[in-house]
C-alpha cells in the first residue's frame, strides 16, 4: 500500500424514518489512509476493505431510538458501519498480521483501524475460495440460515419447510440447508426470475412470486396441502398471518427477519395469533452473533460442502464503495438477486 | 340411587358467533336416567355427575369449524360436554367401580354414560380434599398451570413474571407457582376486588386492573421497569401486543390462551412481534391434555400442597344444572372470580 493512498467512506447524512435512500448516505474523502496503526492504538488492526456486505438490519441502524435495540444506531456525520472482508495491513494485536485476510465489523470506507479486533473480526481461513463469500456463505448471512434452520427450527429428515425471501442471502441457503437434511421445501421471492433460481439452481421443491398472488393463504395451501412444519421468517407482517394458518401441530417458526415492516411506522397487524395455541406452536428468535462461538465449526464443513459442490451460491455484487448507498438501500426493494456485496478494492 | 331419578340435559340450541349468550343453550328433561350400564355398552361406566366445569376453550366448541380445532364442535340438540367429577354408579370396565369418585370429561346433565372411560376419566386418588377441587386445582386448569408455568416458561428463580386473567383458574395459581419457586410476579385482571385478591390472597407482588389503564405499555412498564422475562398468556389481543414491548431479551411466553378473542370475528391486531428477532424470544402453545401422562405426579405434589397450607385456591360456584349456562357465558364478561365450578349435585 503506497502512504499516499485516498481514504474515503460513506457517512449517514441524517437518521432516517420510511424507506431510506440514498441521499441519506453520503460518499466524503478524508484525506490520506494511514498506512499504520497510529501510535497509542496499542492493540487495533489498520484494513484495508475488499468487499462490504449490505444487510437488511441495518435500517434499523438508520433510524433514531430513544431505547437502543441490539445493535446502535449509526451516528449522524461518521462512516457507516457492517460486516465486511479486508486485509490486514498492520498490526498491533498478536491475534492478527499484515496480510491476514478477515472478515466481520468494519467501517464503509477503504481503509479502517479496528480498535477492538479480537471482538470485530475473525481470520479467514479458507483465503482460496472466493474472499467475497465471506460476506455471506461463509459469514454472517450463512451462519444465520445454518443456526437458525439447524437450532432454532430443530428440522426433521421429510419435514415440510417454508422460506420466505427465499433468494436472498439467508434464504438461499436455508433451502439448500433443508434439501441436504431431507425437507420438502418451498420458498417464496418477489420476481419470477427469482423464482425460477429457487426450484432450479438451489433446487426447491416449489416456489412462490408473492407479489403475483391474490391471497398468500391460498398459495400457501396450494404448495402446503398437509401444512407447514417449519417456516423460516425473513419477512413477517402478512406473510407471517398467512404461514399461522397453514402450520401443522408443533410447527416450529424461526423469527431471523421481517424485512417488510423495517420501512413502516406502524408495523403491520398479525391476527392469527390463536394459532400458536391451538397447535402448540413455537415461535423462536434468535441473533447469529449470540451463537459465534459455533463459527469455525461452521466454517469447515460449508468450505467443505463448497469444495464438493453440495451447495450453490449467488451473489449480487456492486462495484465501488460510491455504489454502496444504492445497493444498501435495493434490498428493500428487491432490486439484489442472491446475496448483496459491494467490491471496494481488489487487494 | 333410585331407579327413578330424572334425567335432565344442557344442549346447544344453535351453533354460535360472536358472544354466547345463555339463549344458546337450554335445559332439557330426557326422562327417566338409566341406573345401570346398558347391555351392550361393555366398557363404559354410568357417572353420577356433581360437578361441573366452566372452561374458556368452550367456547370454540359452540362454533361451527370448517376445519375440526384440537377439539370437535359441539353438536346442535345434543348435550355439552366438558369437564367436570362425578361418582362411578355402575361400571363395567375393570378400571372403575361404583362408588369411585372421577374426575374428566363428562356432559352437562345429571348422569352421563362414559363409553370410554380410561380415555376420558381419571379416579381421583384423594377423596378427602374437597371434590370440586378436581374441576380447578387439582384437575385440568391446576395441571394446566403447572406444565405452562414450569414447561414451557422454563423460569429460573428470581425472574420476572407476568400473568394475565391472573384471578381465574389457571392464573391464580400459575401466581402461586412462580411465589413459590421465589420468582416477581405480577396479575392483571378485569376488577379492583380481584385486583386485591391477587396481592392478599394469592401473594403476588403486585396486580393491576386493566380496564382501568388507559395505556397497558405504561402500566406494564410501571410494575416491571427492568422489563419482563415470563409471560404467562391467557388474554391475547392488545395485552399481548403491550407485553412484547417490555419482554426482556431472551424472555419466554407460554401461550396458554387468548380469551379476549374467542367471542371475535377477525382477532385483534398484534403489531409487535419484531420484539421477538431483537429480543430472542421465545413464544410457545401448548395444551394441556397432550402433558396427561404426567397429571399423577401434578396430583400428589399438589394434594401435598393443599394439606400444607402451601396454596390459597378461590372457587365460584354456581348451583344448580339449570345456572350453568350463565356460569359459562360470565367467564367471557369477567363474572367469575376465581374458578367458575357448577354444582349439579351433591352425592
Ligand atoms: N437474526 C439474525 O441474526 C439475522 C441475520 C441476518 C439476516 N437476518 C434477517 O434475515 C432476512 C434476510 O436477510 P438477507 O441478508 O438474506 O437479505 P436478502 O434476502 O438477501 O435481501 C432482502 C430481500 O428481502 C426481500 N424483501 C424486501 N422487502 C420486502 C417486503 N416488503 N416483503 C417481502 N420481502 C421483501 C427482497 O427479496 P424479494 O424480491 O423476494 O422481495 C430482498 O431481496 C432479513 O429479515 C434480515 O433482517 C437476521
Ligand atoms: N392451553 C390449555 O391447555 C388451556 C387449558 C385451560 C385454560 N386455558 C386458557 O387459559 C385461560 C384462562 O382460563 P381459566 O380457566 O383460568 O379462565 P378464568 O381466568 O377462570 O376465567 C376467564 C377470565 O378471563 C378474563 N377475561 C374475559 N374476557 C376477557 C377479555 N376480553 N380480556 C381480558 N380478560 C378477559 C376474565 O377475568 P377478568 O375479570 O380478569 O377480565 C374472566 O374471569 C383462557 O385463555 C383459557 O382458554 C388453556
Amino acid at each position: 500500500m503506497a502512504a499516499e493512498a485516498a481514504n474515503r467512506r460513506i457517512v449517514l447524512r441524517n437518521h432516517v424514518t420510511g424507506f431510506p435512500k440514498e441521499s441519506d448516505m453520503e460518499l466524503v474523502a478524508t484525506g490520506t489512509a494511514p498506512s499504520r496503526v497510529p501510535e497509542g492504538s496499542a492493540g487495533a488492526v489498520l484494513l484495508k476493505n475488499l468487499y462490504l456486505s449490505c444487510d437488511p438490519y441495518m435500517r434499523s441502524r438508520m433510524s433514531k431510538h430513544e431505547e437502543t435495540s441490539y445493535v446502535p444506531d449509526f451516528v449522524v456525520g461518521e462512516a457507516i458501519t457492517g460486516y465486511g472482508v479486508g486485509k490486514v495491513v498492520d498490526s498491533s494485536h498478536p491475534g492478527f498480521k499484515a496480510g491476514d485476510y478477515v472478515w466481520g465489523m468494519t467501517g464503509w470506507e477503504d481503509y479502517s483501524l479496528i480498535k477492538d479486533p479480537s471482538k470485530a473480526l475473525f481470520v479467514i481461513r479458507h483465503p482460496e475460495l472466493p474472499l467475497s463469500y465471506y460476506t455471506g456463505l461463509l459469514g454472517m448471512a450463512g451462519f444465520t440460515a445454518y443456526v437458525g434452520f439447524h437450532e432454532i427450527c430443530a428440522p426433521k429428515e421429510g419435514e415440510r419447510v417454508f422460506v420466505s425471501a427465499a433468494s436472498g442471502a439467508v434464504g438461499q441457503l436455508v433451502g439448500q440447508f433443508a434439501k441436504l437434511m431431507g425437507c420438502y421445501v418451498v420458498g417464496s421471492a418477489g420476481s419470477d426470475d427469482k423464482v425460477k433460481l429457487l426450484t432450479e439452481k438451489f433446487g426447491f421443491d416449489d416456489a412462490f412470486n408473492y407479489k403475483k398472488e391474490k391471497d398468500l393463504n391460498v398459495a400457501l395451501k396450494r404448495c402446503f396441502p398437509e401444512g407447514i412444519d417449519v417456516y423460516f421468517e425473513n419477512v413477517g407482517g402478512a406473510m407471517l398471518d398467512a404461514v399461522l394458518l397453514n402450520m401443522r401441530v408443533r410447527g416450529r417458526v424461526a423469527a431471523c427477519g421481517m424485512i417488510s415492516q423495517y420501512n413502516l411506522d406502524l408495523p403491520d397487524p398479525v391476527h392469527n395469533l390463536m394459532a400458536v395455541v391451538a397447535k402448540r406452536l413455537r415461535i423462536e428468535g434468535f441473533i447469529v452473533s449470540d451463537h459465534y462461538g459455533r463459527y469455525r465449526e461452521y466454517e469447515e464443513t460449508v468450505a467443505r460442502y463448497v469444495k464438493e459442490g453440495k451447495i450453490a451460491y449467488v451473489e449480487d455484487v456492486a462495484e465501488g464503495l460510491e455504489n454502496s448507498p444504492a445497493a444498501l438501500i435495493g434490498l428493500f426493494s428487491g432490486r439484489n438477486v442472491g446475496k448483496q456485496v459491494v467490491v471496494v478494492a481488489t487487494e
